[in-house]
This record gives C-alpha cells, sequence and structure tokens, in this order.
C-alpha cells in the first residue's frame, strides 16, 4: 500500500522539490509514495481565472477565493476519502512528531498551501481543514512548510530509512534533546573524545548520554522539561 | 547588496529546489540573492572519500566527521566572513521570526546541514556552529530545514515581496496568531461573512479582530500567551 499526497497550490511547478533526491526520492521511483498536484487555479470560475479578493473588513493583502478552493479540495478528496485535510497555516497547531507519526500510518494526506494573507475561514470550517504550522516564523506561502511536512512523513514510511540514517528520533521520542556526538580520530585539533565514551561501560555511557540530553535540554529547551520525569 | 547563502550538503542535487521559484526564484534571477552549494564529500581525505564513522561509545547511525566537516566549512567561510555559521538540528534554538528577521538584515549564512545520526559535537564547538531548529519532528536531514529558513529569510529581503503578498507577518509581530480572514463572495454555501467586517466601523473591526486573535491564541496556543499583555 502506498502513501498518497495530493497538493492544492498555486506553485505546483515546486513539487516534488528536494522530495525528488536521496530518501524520498527514492521511495517516489519505488511507488511506495506518490506525490500529485493540483492548481487551484484551475477551478477558477470567472475569466480573470482569480483565485483571490481583498479581505472583508478592510486590511493588507489578500483571501484566497472560498468558493474557488471549495472546488479544487471536493475534487481532490472526495467525502469517501479518509486522509486527512491539511492547511499549511502559521495559525495551526504546532506540527510534532508524533502527528506526523500518526500522518505516516495513514493512507495519505491532501494538503492546502496558502498564499497571500490568508484562507476564507468559511472553507477552513466546510471542509474540516487542520491547520498545521511547522514553527513559529513566516514563509512565502503553505508550499515549503508542506514539502517539510511531506518529508517527516515520509522517511518514517516502511523501507525508507536505511541502518544508516536510522536512530536520530530517540532523542524526541523520549522528550529530551539529544545528546553530544563523537567519532573518530580520537584526536582532532588538539580535542579530544570525552573518555567515557571509550572506557567500554556501556551502563556508564548510558548514564553520561542522558545526563547530557537532561542538561542540554534545560540550557535549550527548558519548554520541554515542563513535567518530565527526569526534571528537577 | 546581495544576500549570499553558502549551504554544505552531501546533496546539493537539492539547492535551490523550491527557491527556484516564485518570489524566491525571481530574487535569485535578480541577483538580490544567490544559494551557493558545496558537497561536503569532496573534502574527505580517505580513498573511499566517507565523510561519516560508527558513534564513539556505540549506537545507532552514523556521525559526521569532524575533520571532513571542518575542512568545507574553512572553504565555505573565511575567518573574516562575517556571516552566521548555521547547524539545521533537531537539539538547536527553536527558530523565530526575531531571528528570522535578524539573519535577512545581515550579508547572508553558511548553512551546514546534517545526516545521519549527528555532527561530532567538536566541529561544532571549534567553528562556533549555531544550531538551530525548525520544528519538534525529524527530517531527513538538514537540507530541508535549510530551505524552509532561507525561503522565511529570502521572502524579507528588500524588494522580494509585491503588495500582494505582503502584511501576513503582523500575525506573529504582535505574538498573536492572526484573526480569521474572510473575502467576496458575501454568501457562500449558506455561510455568510460576519456582519460587523461589512460595517464600514474600522474602530470595531480593529476591535473583533484583536479578540479573535486572542481567543484563537487561548485555544491553539497558550504558551505564546504566557507573559503577553493582553492576557487575562
Amino acid at each position: 500500500m502506498s502513501f498518497r499526497a495530493t497538493v492544492l497550490t498555486l506553485y505546483p511547478e515546486m513539487f516534488p522539490g528536494h522530495l525528488g533526491h536521496s530518501l524520498a526520492g527514492r521511495a517516489i521511483e519505488r511507488g511506495d509514495v506518490s506525490i500529485e498536484t493540483l492548481q487551484i487555479r484551475d477551478f477558477a470560475s470567472d475569466k480573470h481565472r482569480s483565485v483571490d479578493d481583498t479581505p472583508s473588513g478592510g486590511g493588507a493583502g489578500m483571501v484566497l477565493k472560498a468558493d474557488v478552493l471549495a472546488a479544487a479540495i471536493d475534487h481532490a478528496s472526495a467525502e469517501s476519502d479518509r486522509r486527512p485535510r491539511l492547511l499549511m497555516s502559521p495559525r495551526g497547531r504546532p506540527l510534532t512528531q508524533s502527528r506526523v507519526r500518526e500522518l505516516a500510518e495513514g493512507p495519505g494526506v491532501t494538503i492546502v498551501c496558502g498564499r497571500f494573507e490568508g484562507v476564507d475561514q468559511r472553507v477552513i470550517d466546510a471542509r474540516g481543514l487542520e491547520e498545521v504550522s511547522i514553527g513559529d516564523y513566516i514563509l512565502s506561502g503553505g508550499e515549503p512548510a508542506a514539502l517539510t511536512l511531506l518529508d517527516a512523513v515520509i522517511r518514517l514510511l516502511p523501507g525508507v530509512m536505511g541502518s544508516a540514517e536510522s536512530g536520530g528520533e530517540e532523542s524526541f521520542e523520549n522528550g529530551l534533546l539529544e545528546y553530544p556526538h563523537y567519532t573518530r580520530p580520537a584526536e582532532w585539533e588538539g580535542r579530544t573524545i570525552p573518555e567515557i565514551l571509550t572506557s567500554g561501560n556501556h551502563a556508564a555511557i548510558r548514564k553520561w548520554r542522558h545526563e547530557q540530553s537532561l542538561a542540554l535540554t534545560r540550557e535549550r529547551r527548558p519548554d520541554l522539561l515542563a513535567g518530565h520525569p527526569d526534571a528537577d
């Protein structure tokens, strides 16, 4: 069973973008993942093919029209379609690794990429769009966010990650930032690898790594420690 | 003065990716932005051109070697280079719109894209790499994160955004999520635009929008409200 992504966008040429290479690119080639795009503008009904209009109540920017976007969504995702419908938006709930995992376990996603000032709220409500934010910064549109989300999801699909790439996830799995890594050479520019790591004492190494994770999380991400069982 | 990004990666073919289109694409075409890539593997010194090795102390995955990465960084970014050196990493400090703005006001960035399990900590320390995370999820590598960060920065460069795209930033500027948007038609699928927005009473519209922003932020992002002047 392959994972099917349908992306509604004004810039279909941005896809598959970086997903055309490396892990994701091979998954697409094997047919384990498909990424289809739908040009929102093809669903405009007036002679100018307009997709946006000025915001009701005034203000800067333009708003994606409910009627046009709804027509595109209805074309992409029938009522029987079980795939979640996401809208990439800085107003959304922050994307988490657990939501990424849920998406990877499902049949796929339909993703709406906003542009301009925003999207008419009525289409968000009427079509049950789940607003998702990939971080607290503003992008040129939903496309870079959609590509980022898809990258996170695709790497979790069965058979996508080789052993060389695996393991990077334990970090967020246990709710802490990852401990520092070292590899050969033993000495580099006068800097050595912490002795404990070459001691062969696996229990001590595990303890040291956990302490390092805790200290780093405390320094950089105290928000993650709130309620963590290992927090002081 | 143009903004210069140098990206150190094992997948230079992923660039400029989606940045080759739309706003960023035009900025690159005009010469307002340049995105150079450097293949980290070109700096490997052994006959197998290896860039990674097993983690000291054991564990899954592979670690990018300090010596190889340092050689690439030293080639890309001389001591006199004032550009910040970023390392895209889930261990990093979360990217914020204010950091994006700082970067956009500077001469450019050097960005190291990690892959595998991680990067030897000694090169992070010795070369003063600033670890930046774009969100609490795991990507296949630093490349999608670098492309996302560059998109956020490029849209803020002088002359990049046209009036149609502007305005979307006030949202984060005032520390709240953005209020809902509406545009014509006045009625769609039986759903109408909130009356206040067509009242012409600008003070009332401003008040309504602010209340909507506060309510949405309280529901979705109570973390943003901590310490906000308008929080209850």
